[in-house]
């Protein structure tokens, strides 16, 4: 029997913080059968967020999930902080109890957890931390120790919460289509729950980030030759850039793709902070890259879903100008441009990326 | 019964990896009765290393240390990657068998290690892991829940392993004989091993390493106004660098001061990668934190211990041209010059940082 997976995002399901049970449902390879929501109870994940384009019906509590065939019960929200919520509690242990397997990419392990650890063993079901980091982890071997021919893109971006993920997967889904054997690198919980393997490099321990990085680069280098390595946290976001920078730097990436959203104009929760205008953002990433493995920003991928079409285009538009680099917003009107600005820009005198078998 | 330290450096006391052994022989505050390295043995601490300063007794084995008093054996050496190495493992077990307690600052716990923590459990001994993060850590609340009047200075470096350290205690000791409430604030295991406190920041998951900076920071001003946090790995270090900027971002200091080791060309264990000159190093500082926090980089420490004294005092008077910036080698000819250009610098508009009780 494969895993049919209920999403829980009470109340949180139309927020940010439902970003994983969005990407899930969205990006997900396996069968998404309810997100439990009781305050959107009724609907379905389509109607109530259009980026997830199924309608995936969303039930009020962990029964009726059951009561649609799921097996595995996936913590679909992501508090600041990463920590389980203790009004979850009940739910998840009914879960448990029903025979659920419980999977969550929190900081807070399940397993650690006490009462859910013991009702887990009592009824005999799985518990999976996607954040949980391999526990052989190290430093990085170096650049010698990649397969020659793999090429690396980088989604990195100004701030959290704007999509680097989700252009990541677009820019990976396109270069398939195209026939290239590319793969998308995931870096975080979510991406780990979309795609089944990865690390989540922001619960390792600080001094093997850039460790993990290359170890996902190398694990993607078996999968494919065109990598397509989702980017977290920012370079200025005053709580995660240690994330940020240990992942640019142990991923050695040929080139960089920076997300961004136009509306955005401060650091998320951190009013006091302006976001540095694209131009300071491409010089930052490049020259903190450089004395590294020099890597350049080759196209712009903006966040356009809450603009109107034209202030969209506009803004594209726009970005374009003050930056000379090929600008699109790759979920609103396709990843195309942006697509063909990275393989144009590839270093490829090493042998070309491999077009697929 | 006070604690009695042993330290433990077989083969690697005269070494860099030496370092955690040299650091608390000369800093420490607890009584250090020997060295245990069989090929140094007969010797002291300051024979073999004159950093160390005091004539520590380096003997050949854990029993010699034991007929010496020790109370405590600490692991004294600190090997890229900080994982436990296994021709090790006889002598902790003769330690533990013998009533010692055993303290470490690996990325392995040891009271992960199941021999090492039965050991103990049947000997009644306590296992101290230096680098063990607090389980309550979390992001950054942010600058607010900074007491006013409180001054961070942070000790930045070109590279791992030149002194940033030993730059970040002898300045808070010569501001401590000025009168000042300084305060040095450890951010790794050698630092913890030195002054009873403090967090190794590289054992903290990447998602809380500025969480961490910011506590180790808050903690500091209760036990004083000036406060000199040791950096980390370095801005442009191919593994460390996450480490690095987080720990800078979330310490949020007033102001840099850069520690650089002149005979160093290229990151350690990376020999293809040159540390870039002063001037971008200061510059890449300062523009890292500007979008943050901007911080000015006032003074630079150099490490010249390996120089001849004529062409240390050439190569400070050369990093002053070139940089503009008051230099000297702190630890070789004294720390008030480049603590004179902290204290001009420091914001004292909110109140004067408080002259001692």
């Amino acid at each position: 029997m494969s895993d049919r997976l209920a999403i829980f995002a009470e109340g949180l399901f139309t927020r940010h913080t439902g970003k994983t049970a969005h990407g899930v449902v969205r990006y997900g390879t396996r069968d998404v059968v309810a997100v439990v929501d009781s305050t959107e109870a009724g609907r379905t994940a389509v109607e109530v967020e259009p980026f997830c384009l199924k309608p995936v019906p969303i039930v009020a509590s962990v029964r009726e999930a059951i009561d649609r065939g799921a097996t595995t019960l996936l913590i679909g929200v992501a508090p600041t902080g990463g920590k389980l919520d203790p009004t979850w509690r009940p739910a998840l242990l009914e879960a448990i109890e029903a025979g659920l397997s419980l999977e969550a990419g929190l900081h807070t392990q399940l397993s650690d957890d006490p009462e859910l650890a013991a009702a887990a063993s009592r009824h005999g079901v799985t518990l999976r931390d996607l954040r949980a980091a391999p526990p052989d982890l190290t430093v990085p071997k170096g650049l010698d120790s990649r397969p020659e021919g793999v090429r690396v893109v980088h989604s990195v971006g100004s701030d959290t919460v704007i999509g680097k993920k989700v252009v990541t997967l677009e820019l990976d889904r396109a270069a398939r289509e195209r026939g290239l054997r590319s793969v998308y690198v995931p870096t975080g919980q979510t991406g780990v729950a979309i795609a089944g393997w990865g690390i989540a490099v922001d619960h390792v321990i600080s001094d093997y980030v850039a460790g993990a990085a290359e170890r996902l680069v190398l694990e993607g280098a078996e999968r494919g030759d065109v990598l397509f390595v989702e980017g977290q946290g920012a370079l200025f976001h005053p709580a995660y850039s240690g994330v940020t920078l240990g992942l640019l730097h142990g991923s050695a990436p040929d080139l960089l793709v920076l997300v961004h959203r136009p509306s955005s104009t401060a650091i998320r929760n951190y009013p006091d902070l302006p976001i540095p205008p694209l131009s300071e953002l491409i010089a930052a990433y490049e020259s903190i890259t450089a004395p590294v493995r020099p890597a350049r920003v080759v196209a712009i991928a903006l966040n356009t879903g809450d603009l109107e079409e034209a202030e969209a285009r506009a803004t594209v538009a726009a970005a374009e100008d003050e930056t000379g680099l090929v600008t699109d917003d790759v979920v609103r009107f396709g990843a195309e441009r942006v697509l063909d600005a990275v393989l144009r820009a590839l270093p490829l005198s090493a042998g070309r990326p491999r077009v697929g078998a």
